[in-house]
């Protein structure tokens, strides 16, 4: 059997992965707070407790992590886990349990994970886009996962869009997590609602500083034309992103996970409707396939398995 | 022997390329000018020139188009080669000499030439970015180049960067070959001659209207000031696509070629110096490595050799 963990800022996430069915036996959660040496006897302690209630054994770990893992396994910068920077966790954690642990990026490992067994099975050439409080990207080309010189591809979030915008938190200017995050859609929804344009966003979220993308997505889920409005004008910031990723790497298919992915098929729709406004020669290209993410907020953990296994 | 062939928009140069030491036998070319069969008899014409006088078989044809051309060997899309879209260049030349075609993007295969024998050698992972009258780009990931699900990939001069920014002849707001192009640089030292702070370029081209991007690199080169200047804000532009492509794609070095890459290594320094102010979370990465291309003009038909060679 195989461990999967997506490491968040909050959470380690653990699944228990057939090797063979690549289905999920059994899952845990803990607590991913912490300096490096307590994250570590954590996802020890929930390796050993996923084997023993199983009675199985485990022969490789994968770990999809919140931040630019290096190839080697240890975790460089890293915003949401400031604790285990530096910090060799993927060595240490082999270590620990005797086995090959590898270690990666969490949209990198959500993608491979939609490659395998979701969204993006059958495309060869496939970008996964996780719209969350930011935006995380994996791809697959010729069929296989794009990890990068570092192990750090995939931080498209920070691909700069509007070189002369506002600054982000990063302190970059313009970058298309600025505009298509669900971060970005609840200012979006904000803007609207302070100039007198989104008043059901104000009802559901209690005052307008109050709103987050997921009042914007419950508004549109209601019908509401102001959220439509907002919604719509997203949808184009996404859009143009992704057709950036179609100038680079010309993917037949485009899936959309994270956070925002409770929206469902009008956030796909609403991303496809633009592709051809804001992709240069689109006449003369088959329209790039934009589809919803199919594995939910699993995606990291089973893919980081699957990963794994390609090790073994 | 393989033959390699750059089909631009006014000639098409073809190399007669030894399958064993790689090395180029001889050379032809002819003009590209004509529609869809006059151009197939002008290349199959220079494959039986080169065969014939140097007594060898030709066992397989690569074409590096100046477009989009799809893995089947159509041209879909080409400002430069109008005459030529939608023709099936590659099976009719296949069947014309009854060996194998294949057919992709003229900065894909010089991307594949610079990885296999030139300054990308090496590196598992890198970018060719081959500045010209616009930006052509090509990609290795994990040591296989990108082709893109239509062979499309690579496209990256249409990288919207300033998506509020001026309309580029193509229609879009902001593409990154608006900025960093040799016609960029061109441009950029007109303004500065326009505005009186670049009378060497004057000198040089004869008036302001008359600057191009050579212009601007001969003055750098004679050692002018007002040059540097322009170049220096040129390159931060270079820069910052770039690091648009290691958030995407993690390359450990940028291979820089194209028109402007007479320039040298000042271009190579100068995209350099900016890398780590315009690139996010430099301080936890090694610093990419930025080289000038090797191969010259003839990247394109040679990678276009070495990937007919892949084929057989």
């Amino acid at each position: 059997m195989i461990v999967g963990f997506d490491v968040g800022g909050t959470n380690a996430r653990a699944l228990l992965i057939d090797e063979t069915t690549h289905q999920v036996v059994d899952r845990a959660r803990a607590s991913s707070a912490g300096a490096g040496p307590v994250v570590l006897s954590v996802l020890v302690e929930l390796v050993n407790q996923l084997a023993s209630r199983n009675d199985v054994s485990v022969e490789a770990v994968g770990l999809g992590v919140a931040g630019l893992a290096s190839r080697t396994g240890v975790v460089r910068y890293s915003p949401n886990l400031p604790d285990l920077v530096e910090y060799p966790l993927g060595t240490e954690l082999s270590a620990a349990l005797d086995i090959p642990v590898i270690v990666t990026n969490d949209a990198t490992t959500g993608a491979w994970a939609e490659a395998k067994v979701g969204a993006g099975k059958g495309a060869e050439d496939f970008a996964f886009v996780a719209l969350g409080t930011g935006i995380g990207t994996g791809f697959v080309v010729g069929g296989r996962l794009v990890l990068g010189a570092n192990g750090f591809a995939g931080e498209t979030g920070h691909m700069v869009i509007d070189v002369e915008g506002d600054p982000h938190i990063t302190g970059q200017r313009g970058p298309w997590e600025y505009f298509a995050s669900g971060s970005a859609l609840g200012r979006q929804g904000r803007e609207a609602a302070a100039a007198g344009r989104f008043d059901a966003a104000i009802d559901l979220a209690g005052s307008v500083e109050a709103i987050t993308g997921f009042h914007v997505a419950d508004a549109l889920a209601a019908g509401d034309d102001d959220a439509s409005r907002v919604f719509t004008a997203f949808c184009r910031w996404v859009a143009v992103g992704c057709a950036n990723l179609v100038m680079i790497f010309d993917p037949s298919r485009i899936v959309i996970g994270g956070g925002l992915s409770g929206i469902g098929r009008p956030l796909a729709d609403g991303v496809a409707a633009w592709m051809p406004e804001v992709t240069l020669g689109s006449a003369h290209r088959p329209p790039v396939e934009i589809r919803m993410a199919e594995l939910g907020d699993e995606a990291g953990a089973l893919g980081a398995a699957l990963l794994a296994l390609e090790e073994l």
